[in-house]
C-alpha cells in the first residue's frame, strides 16, 4: 500500500512548526524512544574467510499507527535513512541510519547540538566509537579492542549481546594475523 | 535511600538549557513515553453502595536509572505531581498527575503549547473529557455516558479495559437512580 505521508494531519501539523522547536521534539522523542547500538558479527568473505565487522546502527521503532511521524523524521528531519517493517512484532516499523558517514556527518552533530537526557551516555560512547572508526582505529588490534570495550559499556554493559567480548576479540586478532 | 538527584550531571546539564527548549524536548519525550488514560472504577463508600467514579491520569515511565529524568519532570517542569516505584516490574518507575484542577490548569495548557505528534489524537481526547468533568456534566448520565464514550475511543479503543461500556453505564444509570 503506498501512502502520502504528507497530507497525514499530524505531518502537516509538524511542517508548521519552527525548525528548532521540530529538533528539540525530535530530541526529547529519540530520547525515549530511539537506540544508538554497536554490534559485532561474522561476516563470510567470499575467499570463505570470516571477517569481524562493526555495525553501527541509530534506530527509532514506532507502531505502524504511527508510520507517518518515522516518515516525518526520515523525510524532513534528518533527510536520509530508511524504514522497514519489522518482522517481529509485525506490527512495528523501524527508522534506521546504518551509514557510517551519515552517522558521522549528520547524526552526531544533531545530537551534540540538542543533547539527549537519559540516553545521552549511551550516545557519547557512540559518538566516540563513530569518531575511532571514522579515523579507521579499528583497522589495529589495538583501535579495535578500544572500541569493543567502549561498546560493551553501552545499552546497560551489552546484556543483549550474540557474542562475549573473548569471542570478538579472539576472532580479530587472528584475522589481522592473517591478513599479514 | 534519599539521594538528591540535582547533583546529577544531566539534571544540572538540563537546568542550563533555555526553558522553551526544555519544553519541546519534554514534549517530545512525553510523545513516546507517557500516557493519558482515563479509567472507570467502583469506590465503595461508607455507606456499603458503590459509587462509579473516572480516574484521569497522566503518566510518565522510566526505569530506575533515570529516576533522575522523572525527578527532573516534577521539579522544573511541571512543579507538581508524585513519583513512585511500581510492583511490576519493579525497576520501573511512574511519575504521575491525577488530580482534576492540576490537570484542567497544567497539563492541558501545557500539551496544548507544546504539541504532541504520535499522541496527540488521545490528548485531545483526554483535554476534552477533563473539560466535560470541570464542568460537572459527569454528574448527569447523559454527560457521564459521552465521557465514558469518548474514553473508549482513546489508546486503541480501550483494550485493555477492566470493565465493558455496558457495565459501566448501568453501573452508574443505577447509581443516579439511586440518589435520587
Amino acid at each position: 500500500m503506498i501512502m502520502n505521508y504528507k497530507t497525514h494531519s499530524g505531518y502537516k501539523r509538524m511542517m508548521q512548526m519552527k525548525r528548532k522547536n521540530i529538533f528539540w521534539f525530535v530530541a526529547g522523542f529519540a530520547d525515549g524512544e530511539s537506540s544508538f547500538s554497536m554490534s559485532f558479527a561474522k561476516q563470510k568473505q567470499k575467499d570463505g574467510s570470516v571477517k569481524w565487522v562493526i555495525n553501527p546502527a541509530f534506530q527509532v521503532y514506532q507502531h505502524e499507527d504511527n508510520l507517518w511521524f518515522l516518515e516525518f523524521l526520515k523525510n524532513e528531519v534528518f533527510k536520509t535513512g530508511r524504514i522497514h517493517r519489522k518482522t517481529s512484532p509485525y506490527s512495528v516499523f523501524t527508522f534506521s541510519i546504518e551509514n557510517r558517514t551519515t552517522l558521522h556527518d549528520k547524526i552526531i552533530p544533531f545530537f551534540r547540538k540538542y543533547r539527549l537526557a537519559t540516553k545521552d551516555a549511551d550516545f557519547q560512547i557512540f559518538a566516540k566509537i563513530i569518531s575511532k572508526i571514522y579515523n579507521k582505529e579499528h583497522l589495529t588490534y589495538k583501535g579495535f579492542k578500544e572500541i569493543v570495550d567502549l561498546a560493551f559499556k553501552m545499552n546497560k554493559n551489552g546484556k543483549q549481546r550474540k557474542f562475549t567480548k573473548a569471542q570478538i576479540l579472539k576472532g580479530v586478532k587472528q584475522q589481522l594475523l592473517n591478513a599479514r
